[in-house]
């Protein structure tokens, strides 16, 4: 990077406004806010598309030209001096049913502070600078997550998703025409159009950065992850009148297995996470023998290499197990590692370990994400990357999520850094 | 016994007909009957109140003095030459939601053919031949079982049971009330009456006899039995996100604490029986680790000093279980083993033995119950024992429980053989 645009960056930079970010969080965070502290704003809901207004306005008020697409993704543009591609950065804006103020709305607040930060200091930037907010990336209303992005860059048909329903037999279809309805103010744009870049910031939902003691993480890449269902088919039968050794005890093979492949997972690769979550039981009674377990594995790991020997081994596993009954496995989801491009983790460290120092701190840490993010898709289209900063105790889709104001603040920072160094 | 009382019982024993037995199962197995083949007569509902007053005309055919005491139990009595306590023999009459033709039915209906055969036979004995019918057995629509059985005995209160509720809030005493209403005809009798002694013929549920090849078993006893909660509390968080050092996996805990559990159950004594039947994950989701998992143990065995070494093993295993949460085991539910009494085991064995030879058996199978009988609160009273017959692939709780016709009138002949030699 020349030192001219360094420098011109480091006004950006300097031009974010603590309070102002706070302010922006806190009110975003009344669409849907509960007592406890959280938010309920699942997508296009009542509270949600109300969310997205209060943004629209939001954003013509800093002086953006502002447009949506087909897939209800708004964006809130800053116009450039050049005919170029824009550098895009945002996030979403819909939560879990019971989700904090920060999952995603973090990200979008600090695109518009990043845009309020380029007006403030009367910078004028090559590309023009645009902010996202996604539709349903959360995916709890309607499946899957990351509808969005995913659709923006077309790595799925939108045509599908508009069928996907809600617990009230809403579809996606009906609840984004009526969101666009309402929206009839706004120009409409096309999907899967050309960007410079793109970079997301987000809060990191798990515990790494707050365990290093350091306010921001440059995301490398996003964890490869797959999953799986084994079934354990064994024999109901009375709990007191079966010998032990006639036995075809679904729960007893199937806590085996868990346990031999929670000792493999650490001998497969050491960033390798599983998790057996969702149990099913029956006939899920005291005093009857298992006659059927149905348990998942979800399965995560930076290394593809590492995910391709782990499932080796659980097929083994699962499929080989001697006991009396029979198991069999199906993977039903598999999503490759995604590795952010280095161009941009270029300027994206850069703006890190800068912001990061001139605060007093070491310089940033480089981390995985382990959760899906809209900028797994995004790097399908473009240059892409992410910034982390830390989340408290590593609680997230809960009421209680929560991040300090200094490291929200330099998270906000590093982004314009990075924003206006790739846009000059 | 003297020859002369051996060549009476056999008597008895010869009269016992086969087609009379098959045919009651089938007329009693109409009240509640299934197009599968099963039965559904939960006690006190209509059926079973049908079917009790199909048991009390059965019975007035065959000369029998009909009484019911507070609790519903049904006796039917053949007099003796002497005014002894009597012998009495039964079992109940109510099912599983989904039960089979056999489960109870079967000691009723034998106990009714030993009268018709003592009748066919001209036998009079000393003492007076009774047949009961319990009520609620099952304990399915209202807990806890043998509820019949433990009142008679008075080893708890009626008061108490009466209050005990089914699925649509009505009370066992309410749907006791009717069904004594119904019964204005037949005489009330007390509860706790002396008795000379108690046997009951019922089927396996198990594979024992079937694996044997032998119609007939002499249950020495029933096994102890305890319940046990273990509650596992770690921590939920996301599946992508955090490290497995950080982990506080209720799962991996639960799981390798019913590995362990069921290793030590072999070493601790080879007829300790332990199921790990009924599990609840929370929140039992694919991505996110377990923060909550609550499984139940089962433990029975017929040696209760194997029982508390066991329960010493499974305490240490839950409560000092070496990982991030914390989990805890409580006990909710004890009943010692039975022990049969040797002057009645005695002269049901040499019942069972007998028959099974004229058959030509080896003699009868000795074991003992994992269920729970009307048995279990009758040898608190009386000197008690009991006779099984096989159970087709072990199989009871099933509209698919069944045993060969062969066996069946087996059980009926050894019960004749040991009831007149109890009564003579």
């Amino acid at each position: 990077m020349n030192e001219e645009i360094a420098a011109i960056a480091w006004q950006a930079t300097s031009a974010v406004d603590h309070d102002r970010v706070q302010s922006r969080i806190a009110e975003l965070a009344r669409f849907g806010g509960r007592s406890d502290g959280g938010v309920a704003r699942e997508t296009l809901s009542s509270v949600d598309r109300a969310a997205r207004r209060f943004l629209v306005e939001q954003a013509r008020a800093l002086g953006c030209d502002v447009a949506v697409d087909d897939c209800g993704n708004l964006f809130f543009r800053r116009p450039g001096t050049e005919a170029l591609p824009p550098v895009l950065t945002g996030s979403h804006a819909d939560t879990q049913p019971v989700g904090g103020k920060l999952d995603g709305a973090y990200g979008v607040i600090a695109g518009l502070e990043v845009i309020a930060a380029l007006n403030d200091a009367g910078i004028r930037t090559r590309r023009p600078v645009e902010v996202v907010a996604w539709t349903n990336e959360e995916g709890c209303r309607f499946g899957p997550g990351a509808m969005g992005s995913s659709a923006f860059v077309g790595a799925a048909d939108l045509t599908e998703y508009r069928k996907s329903t809600d617990g009230h037999g809403v579809t996606f279809g009906e609840a984004l025409d009526e969101a666009l309805a309402e929206m009839a103010d706004v120009r409409r744009c096309p999907m899967g159009t050309p960007l410079s870049a793109y970079v997301e910031l987000h809060i990191e939902q798990g515990p790494v950065l707050e365990q290093a003691g350091l306010p921001l993480g440059v995301v490398t890449g996003i964890q490869g992850v797959r999953w799986y269902r084994a079934t354990c088919l064994g024999q109901a039968s009375h709990a007191g009148t079966t010998p032990m050794e006639r036995r075809a005890d679904a729960i007893v093979a199937a806590t085996g297995m868990v346990q031999r492949l929670n000792e493999a997972a650490a001998q497969v690769h050491p960033a390798l996470r599983v998790t057996m979550g969702s149990w099913v039981v029956e006939p899920n009674s005291i005093n009857t023998i298992a006659g059927k377990v149905v348990f998942t594995v979800d399965a995560r790991c930076p290394d593809d290499a590492a995910l391709d020997r782990f499932e080796e081994i659980l097929n083994r596993t699962v499929t080989a197990w001697d006991w009396r009954g029979e198991a069999t496995l199906d993977r039903f989801f598999c999503k490759a590692p995604t590795i952010f491009h280095a161009s941009v983790l270029e300027v994206v460290a850069q703006a890190c370990d800068e912001v990061s120092k001139q605060a007093g701190f070491d310089a940033a840490v480089r981390l995985s994400s382990g959760a899906f993010h809209d900028a797994m898709y995004m790097a399908q289209h473009c240059p892409s990357a992410m910034i982390f900063v830390p989340s408290i105790a590593g609680i997230s889709h809960n009421a209680a999520e929560a991040t300090a104001p200094e490291p929200l603040t330099l998270g906000v920072r590093a982004l314009a850094h990075a924003v206006a160094s790739l846009a000059l």
